[in-house]
């Protein structure tokens, strides 16, 4: 089908770039599985009814529609680092039900924050109400948008599972936590912003198990395990979690300061949404005045937004980061890895750490 | 840990009772294996933060509460009856997936029919809506219950799917086609209920998948693959798509006319949703007066209900169930089973069919 990636002529080549090309090739292949197993699936339900391929092709809009496919590439990059086989179909399988699950989280996500813009485009929420408002159908607008959301949420989440399947149970070990944590991390970030909690130890914990396990450690662990590679998985973590935290606080960051026009979606929304973000949490701890408004009942985003930059946070904040992307580094200076894929983490620490969207 | 079935005297025992009682015990060990699962799941959250229970608590308590327990035991009955080993663990794990996999629609239903009661107790999102009113907290209560809803739900899927996760291929395989079609059979429901389509054959082919195949077509067969019996497919199916639709009948017989103290929720709410039932489809085809009404603007659901009564449609619906009943009990009448379990899958039969809650 695919020509084998060590097949391809390498003499000469500069080993940095030819390793990158590998993880190209193979994140190529994660976009054509995720494309062909849709497709299929579309196939298999057009036969049923026309509404049966809604929710198949809410999917594919929303892979077709971008993102940074940051979890499959660290999870190949965790199974090329532990000298896994490029040509291991079973790699590609796992990084596309890693975006697939990814997906999931998305489409619920954008229902509990409200939403209306996802990659530039309306959310299947969004969109399922507009469609049932211009129609004019049955009951209330926003509860068959929302409906359709998490069905269409639901179902990325069961083929996100299906395309983990054939993996073995070392692997399967790794998944089950990750997506248990994803849950659960998500339920303490919304209890925590209800509550208004203004906890820093709960804000950290969020972080470390939305971010650091979520996206960077759990999925380097995944490409490891199947690679029979177990033995990476603390050089992993420790590497996940500081570079998961560098990876949030730019998150907070870009939300808090960035251009909607890179990001795809509203500027502000943490602080509208009361949001005891990692960013918020940190600063707090740093400096009193940050708290004082933050625990006034009735303070406006915007003056969050204004004091946090009068206090000279988002300077401090970008130190704080350039630590953490070294701590992540230094994490895996020592592992049993080749020097080419060291380097690669280090580049991909650095990207995530200072991405602008 | 648990006694073998096998070893306990059978010895001058009524080969239907020993059947019933076999069935029985592996029903006791699904309990069993959800109620650890779950509690070991709540240990290792409980270690991490006391906000990270939450979930994991909604979910004992739903499977404390009750159910029918209908999907478990058509699988064990799938698997007895195809000569399966009763003592092997994978058919325990198999059948509590199936179960977990429900608790996961039901807390999602819940949420897109906005039911403030199930088994009696408030639903899952009403829980934490008015969790969230009492202690005044941030944001909306209503997306507050709602979206931890959703979670819970989220939670409940992916541990389906790892209490399924060792089984073989050819039993992930009817567990991946039961999941997608659980998802998107729920989608063409409420799509169908927004559009307010008079389509009896949507109705026909929502129960089918709903109803035929998600609670007892692929149980049995999900039970018949743990015991390598993939041949008893064609005779499951066949008993399942015709004793579905009368589960299906008896269901919406149950809404329409049953006692809100039986159901534990309340009673008309298919109608009040202008749901496009099955009983509601069989009944337009049979009547036009039925059509009229149902598909005249603003006609009150009290008033289809009496409709209903008037022209005798539950009599003759309950002809229909009794021949649908018939109909499934024929199609296993050759099937190379056991003739004790024939005789007992006739009784399932009879008892969906004819359940009043």
């Amino acid at each position: 089908m695919t020509t084998e990636v060590t097949s391809s002529p390498g003499t000469g080549q500069d080993p940095a770039a030819a390793a990158r090309r590998t993880s190209q090739v193979l994140l190529g292949r994660v976009e054509e599985h995720l494309r062909s197993f849709l497709a299929a699936e579309h196939d298999t339900w057009a036969a049923v009814d026309e509404r049966a391929v809604v929710a198949v092709d809410a999917l594919s809009d929303l892979v077709a529609s971008g993102g940074k496919r940051i979890r499959p590439a660290f999870c190949i990059t965790g199974h090329l680092a532990a000298g896994g086989d490029p040509d291991d179909g079973a790699i590609v399988a796992a990084a596309a039900a890693l975006e697939m699950l990814h997906v999931s989280a998305l489409v619920h996500d954008d229902v509990f924050d409200a939403s209306t813009r996802r990659r530039g485009e309306p959310t299947v929420h969004a969109h399922h109400s507009a469609l049932h408002t211009a129609n004019a159908w049955q009951g209330e607008a926003r509860r068959f948008g929302e409906s359709v959301a998490v069905l269409v949420g639901d179902l990325a989440l069961v083929y996100s599972d299906q395309l983990m399947s054939s993996a073995p149970a070392t692997v399967l070990e790794v998944w089950n936590t990750l997506r248990a944590e994803l849950m659960i991390g998500q339920y303490m970030d919304i209890a925590a912003a209800a509550e208004f909690s203004v906890d820093p130890r709960l804000s950290r914990l969020v972080a470390l198990v939305k971010s650091g396990h979520y996206t960077i450690h759990r999925p380097l662990a995944v490409g490891a395990s199947v690679a029979g590679r177990p033995d990476l998985a603390p050089a992993f973590k420790e590497y996940g979690e500081a570079v998961g935290e560098a990876f949030q606080l730019r998150d907070d960051l870009l939300d808090a300061f960035g251009d909607a026009a890179d990001t795809g979606k509203p500027a502000g929304l943490d602080f509208q949404q009361h949001k005891m973000t990692l960013l918020l949490g940190w600063a707090m701890q740093r400096d009193d005045r940050i708290r004082t408004l933050v625990t006034s009942p009735r303070h406006a985003p915007a003056e969050v937004r204004d004091r946090l930059l009068d206090t000279g946070v988002p300077a401090d904040v970008e130190a704080h980061i350039a630590d953490l992307v070294e701590r992540g580094c230094k994490a895996i200076a020592d592992a049993p890895i080749d020097p080419v894929w060291r380097d690669e983490l280090t580049a991909m620490a650095t990207k995530v750490a200072y991405r602008n969207a």
